[in-house]
């Protein structure tokens, strides 16, 4: 069948046909508004995030239920920053006349295997047509106690600064897609495929740290916290100007994973710029006192990922990077911003 | 300024710096989620519609500020379906390069003016760049009492069906901006001018009938509603449909406004397909039973916009609208639906 034959109203049953009710939900896809019950005594989260393809995302590199795990991904990455628990998603859709039934079915089932991962249910959204590109456009809910939710603006002087997984993935893996690090492919065997198709795997599809930065939250630990989407210098600084401090990373203590670690053998320099502040990893950077670090890394390692201890926030204001060998790296473009 | 030069954040930060703080706000724009608190005992509504350049506006017909007011509207519209009070709302842009940042501030200001009239806070959103035209999502969030509640799926047959306001009065707008109905313009002096600006003003800027579905929902006596946004007999079957029951819509009891009154004197018939078909009045049509009809006229009057009958539910399946001889009308194209 097609898009055409199906119509709106059809599309929208298909897609309705495929989704369990999930916790608090009254009604859900099919009236002019959702009804859910937020948990007595919890609060709501909400965030929302924009998907375009030629900005955001190409058709031709990404699978469409890869494509619909990460649009929710991104999403729920936020709930996570908060330490909440995510619950309800809505997702629009504008679709343009070459998408096919088979690719929106695909699209779905991704999305939708990712909302099973993480207990959201799909509660509503829009279709509409596109005389573009596919755009995509998801709204998440969350909940979690008014004591146990973490802001951007909590970081002390003298916090340590964290981060969940390794750093630089999504960005390595985007420069390969990109044909920007062409030598990396040359004369290596299939090791160096499995290192190539993790780092892509990276970027098409990222996990969102859910149980790590609710266990951290819950914990009452850390101080702030933010998810990493336009890369650590850019996330961090987000938190120092809201927390009114500053931060000093140690830019040779950031995690790195083993691909990037043999991928990056075959460059000539050591690319610190994707590490900084490559975006779209979706790890959590947070801020915690020095003496919460050995709880820290056991509540994390409990949670699925390991964390580590990158640097120091600081009194004064200003994010910077530094070497080992106390070498200030240029703050060149920290992270991606739209517009400029 | 230029947009350019503002970027991503600046453009965050000018939009947040004229937004002010709503009703169970704890935390609004700037953080990872926004985090809100939902009334104890009330049950939360979500819903969420995407505009998009070329498909549901022209940039060329809607100033900014409209746009934006619309943007809202359309939104809280289905807030006001559901008998909720609104409260949040999100909104995301994808904004092309040809859009100022004085039609931006324009367009900002349209939709707060909405959010103040009815008490909504703008409490997060999405910005990026647009390859195409500009594409605006939001998500509205609103609360009710469960039990004051009205989803499309209570229709009994025998119940009265009901509309807000005047019915047409949009899509005749936009046929007179699209050149359709040109002979309507010759041979009128001003009082025709106040006519055409009325039936434009209607699709151009709608009232979300925020109050009148609240005092609906909180006086108990209405079994379905739903706002109209794809025209009458569209959007009643889909009460139709969930409810399990028909309707038979008299035609010629449909109110018509002044406006629609004299202009569709100069049309060669009376135009019954905009009327029945006409979509984005974003007037209500619900069902009640008809032993409660003098209290509805008294509530919906009381709430600034009369209701009036225009047809029974049937429990025999299927909707068709009939004149006062008895005859049907054709069904034709019953409203708008995306794709086919």
């Amino acid at each position: 069948m097609k898009l055409g034959e199906l119509g709106e109203f059809g599309l929208i049953s298909r897609i309705a046909a495929n989704v369990s009710m999930g916790h608090g939900v009254i009604t859900g896809i099919g009236d002019d508004a959702a009804v859910t019950a937020v948990t007595p005594g919890m609060q709501l989260l909400t965030s929302t995030d924009m998907l375009l393809e030629g900005v955001h995302f190409r058709r031709s590199w990404h699978a469409p239920y890869l494509l619909g795990r990460k649009s929710l991904a991104v999403n729920i990455s936020d709930i996570a920053a908060m330490g909440g628990i995510p619950r309800w998603a809505t997702l629009s859709l504008a679709i343009p006349k070459d998408c096919s039934l088979e690719y929106l079915d695909s699209f779905t089932k991704g999305f939708l295997s990712l909302a099973a991962d993480h207990g959201v249910a799909l509660i509503g959204g829009d279709t509409c047509r596109s005389n573009s590109g596919l755009i995509i456009s998801v709204t998440i809910q969350g909940e979690q106690l008014p004591e146990m939710v973490v802001r951007r603006s909590g970081a002390q002087p003298g916090d340590e600064i964290w981060v969940t997984g390794t750093q630089g993935d999504a960005a390595f893996g985007l420069a390969l897609l990109e044909g920007k690090i062409a030598p990396f492919r040359q004369g290596r065997g299939g090791e160096t495929d499995d290192a190539e198709r993790y780092l892509i795997s990276r970027l098409l599809d990222p996990t969102p740290r859910i149980a790590t930065g609710r266990a951290l939250a819950e914990s009452g630990l850390v101080t702030a916290m933010i998810d990493i989407s336009d890369g650590l210098m850019a996330d961090f600084e987000h938190i120092a100007e809201l927390s009114g401090v500053g931060g000093t990373i140690q830019a040779d203590t950031l995690p790195i994973s083993p691909a990037l670690q043999s991928a990056s053998q075959h460059l000539s320099d050591f690319p610190y710029s994707l590490v900084l502040s490559g975006g779209e990893d979706y790890e959590l950077a947070f801020t915690a006192p020095v003496d919460h670090r050995k709880k820290i890394i056991e509540i994390t390692k409990k949670s699925g990922i390991d964390a580590t201890p990158v640097g120091i926030v600081t009194s004064s204001p200003g994010v910077k990077a530094v070497r080992s060998d106390g070498s200030q790296i240029a703050p060149q473009a920290h992270g991606f911003t739209h517009f400029t």
